[in-house]
């Protein structure tokens, strides 16, 4: 009989992660700066992160090696289980394979404890005392919370006001594991008060979010920012998701034909994706797919431009070759939070203008109808976010099906959705919308895209 | 390298539930009526629970086979893990050792699961349509609602008006896997509205949510009624956890010197304990200690009587024998809204009056600070009545090393407790208060036992 759920040993974590730069098919356009378009000194970004993060942020290094204390934390949760959603399948009938690596059995209930534990860690190395972040669904700052609390480290959140209020829980978890938390913008920063001073009745967004918490980190020596998305030592710790994959698959005899995750700033995504990414340019694995879905709300891969852009609102950060609906681009308030974001990680971005991943966007109602289908099959309640995933799965898999030629599916449910109930809520009482924006609208956005060296041919 | 997580695969799930029935040192006084003194009509407790649960309920059969199907559901999440608590013994400078059994992992978040897929199954096969039931903190209404919708049995939950007003959470939880939620008590009963009659500012309790479902299942000749704990069969479908326990001690080679659980109507301790009860009266495991442990709000085994008493508030249900507070005890509104019950199973109680187990009690703040910092060093929230089994392994470890003599301590981590969050605000806020009924408060409640056969020297 086969196991519904295929486990590793924890000695088989991974020892490294994967870094997809080493296998790009073409070198990235660099980071560079607004004012002078050069790239930013190191002096300069080791001042916002920790220097041995930087360091991962600039390497082409194919694998670095996972510290022995972080794998230890990983125990905590990892390896996690690849799932057959067998359940979900009979009630649909596929023909087709449903698989998810499930990732909200970390103690903060998603995959962004993989990256938050080696951040914490680094920043710990070089005597750090103090980390500093935004988030915007909160599960990025629940899990930077535990994790700065294993570590000892005094924990600083600026949470999205409007996830800040549809989601007390969150907060409260953070608070639970020690964090401090503030709904964004606020008046604790310059950076706050100045978004505030030009539109205060704004919900909020990631991109507002993040330079409020540079603002603050930069205010005290020992304190540093730590993200939670987007950059590329972020998504390199979360490939260690799709090598426990490949692993799993290897055990049942089986492989992905499509490989489906959500996209937000792209560590979903992309820490599943990217080591079968590698298969896909190095070993010619031609009929594997990658899927990126986003929210219609937010659509920055099918709607956007490759450009050049700031990762935040207030114009801090160095300027980011991406996918963007520019950083002026401020999402309805749809529930899946950690997904209202203007750009995406420039690695993936680069996939997506070579044609090697691809970009699907749905509506929030279908990803609700596909999460509570989800939920009374399998169990399991997915986080907004996730949910994207599995409703491009079950579409993949209805169109294989249709054409007679049933696939493996593998998507990446990236946390569990205990914390979103009020979502939930939202759809089942027939209250949830869909707000898209126009197209007049999203050219107005790109309009705030800065002046810089085209990239849309690059 | 020893691994925090300890797995069983699929194929190693029981194949069979144990019935401590089969060997008590002595025969359990049998379940009467009021008004007769003698057992309840099969017929009757037909008409409230499904057949097949009536035959478990009353067998004498020490293995009871787990049908196929109710495996098949369990793969869901089970075996579930059962892990060292590594990371609080460093904190704590433990040399004993810490194990805790997740359940934490189910879909509902919590152990209730076990009993109500196999609860659904039953009524299922008999061709009911409906199930209908109480919960308390929302644990066991979470666990049937979820059951229910997989089996495609309409589900009717009354909730104590206590923690559907501190839980919304799980109301959206439960209505997300299709059921419909009251808080009790409620006007849709006729037991709720002569309770709402008498105190009509009550904030419920288990009791009197029971009194009401009784009621409505018994409305409707396709209905059932499903009770999550005290009774026989409930507690044999939870003794799969301390199966697959032992299973797992197998593996690394580890038998626990002590085991603690926590005790509401009793499935969560004795689904733990009983498998390992078993080997203490039939294997001469004399080292072997059981420790329950009770909020000192609601403190049956440590400060009731061994009495026969109704199981509800309305006086609907047979008497049980059992330590009871008296069916007329409401206990104050702790978090730990699950342990909010007069009495404990049978089993269990004869098991207490005959020392085999031992019973503690503790106040919610110290099952707090003992909850936030297994949080804060193994990640997981524990939900507030798992906490309880948290405090008493620690106290229990604290002494053993103190005595020099380490032990290895299992405990039953039941459920997370994400849908308890402001419980831990409330905690952390320092507005948490311990109210603890007084002797004389407990001699007036003790006062509502019925008159009966006095069992209190059986």
């Amino acid at each position: 009989m086969r196991e519904k759920k295929i486990y590793l040993t924890e000695q088989e974590i991974p020892n490294s992660w994967y870094n997809m730069k080493a296998d790009l098919p073409k070198q990235l356009p660099p980071m560079i700066m607004a004012d002078t378009l050069q790239p930013p000194a190191v002096e300069m970004l080791e001042r916002i992160f920790a220097k041995p993060l930087i360091e991962q942020e600039l390497s082409t290094e194919r694998y670095i090696e996972i510290p022995e204390e972080v794998k230890k934390l990983y125990t905590m949760y990892r390896p996690s289980p690849l799932i057959r959603a067998n359940f979900l399948e009979e009630k649909l009938g596929l023909k087709s394979k449903l698989y998810f690596k499930y990732e909200g059995v970390s103690p903060s209930g998603s995959h962004k404890s993989n990256s938050a534990i080696a951040q914490a860690y680094y920043n710990k190395s070089i005597g750090m005392k103090r980390l500093v972040t935004e988030t915007g669904a909160g599960q990025w700052g629940s899990a930077l919370s535990m994790a700065c609390k294993v570590f000892d480290l005094e924990c600083v959140v600026y949470m999205v006001k409007v996830s800040y209020n549809q989601k007390p829980y969150r907060k409260m978890l953070m608070e639970t594991y020690g964090a401090t938390v503030y709904p964004s913008p606020s008046e604790h920063t310059s950076a706050g008060r100045a978004i505030l001073a030009k539109t205060p009745n704004t919900s909020g967004s990631l991109a507002m979010a993040i330079s409020e918490a540079i603002d603050d980190a930069l205010q005290d020596d020992h304190s540093r920012y730590a993200l939670g998305s987007v950059l590329s030592h972020v998504v390199l710790h979360q490939t260690i998701v799709g090598q426990e994959a490949k692993k799993q698959f290897d055990i049942i005899n089986e492989y992905p034909d499509i490989v489906v995750g959500c996209i937000g700033g792209g560590s979903s995504l992309s820490g599943m994706a990217f080591p079968f990414v590698h298969d896909k340019l190095t070993k010619g694995k031609d009929a594997l797919r990658i899927v990126s879905v986003e929210p219609k709300a937010c659509p920055k891969f099918t709607k956007g431009v490759y450009a050049y852009d700031f990762g935040d609102a207030s114009n801090m950060t160095p300027l980011i070759p991406m996918y963007t609906l520019g950083n002026g681009f401020t999402p309805s308030s749809i529930h899946a939070g950690g997904l209202r974001y203007h750009g995406g990680n420039a690695e993936l971005s680069l996939l997506i203008k070579e044609g090697i991943v691809e970009a699907k966007a749905i509506g929030q109602k279908d990803v609700f109808a596909a999460a509570v289908l989800f939920a009374q099959t399998e169990g399991i309640i997915p986080a907004p976010e996730s949910a994207h995933a599995i409703a491009q799965a079950i579409i993949e898999a209805q169109n294989a099906d249709a054409e007679g030629k049933p696939k493996t599916i593998l998507f990446n449910l990236t946390g569990h959705g205990h914390f979103d109930m009020s979502a939930y809520d939202n759809y089942l009482s027939g209250e949830m919308q869909d707000i898209i924006p126009t197209d007049d609208e999203i050219n107005e956005s790109l309009k705030t895209i800065p002046k810089a060296p085209d990239i849309s041919n690059y």
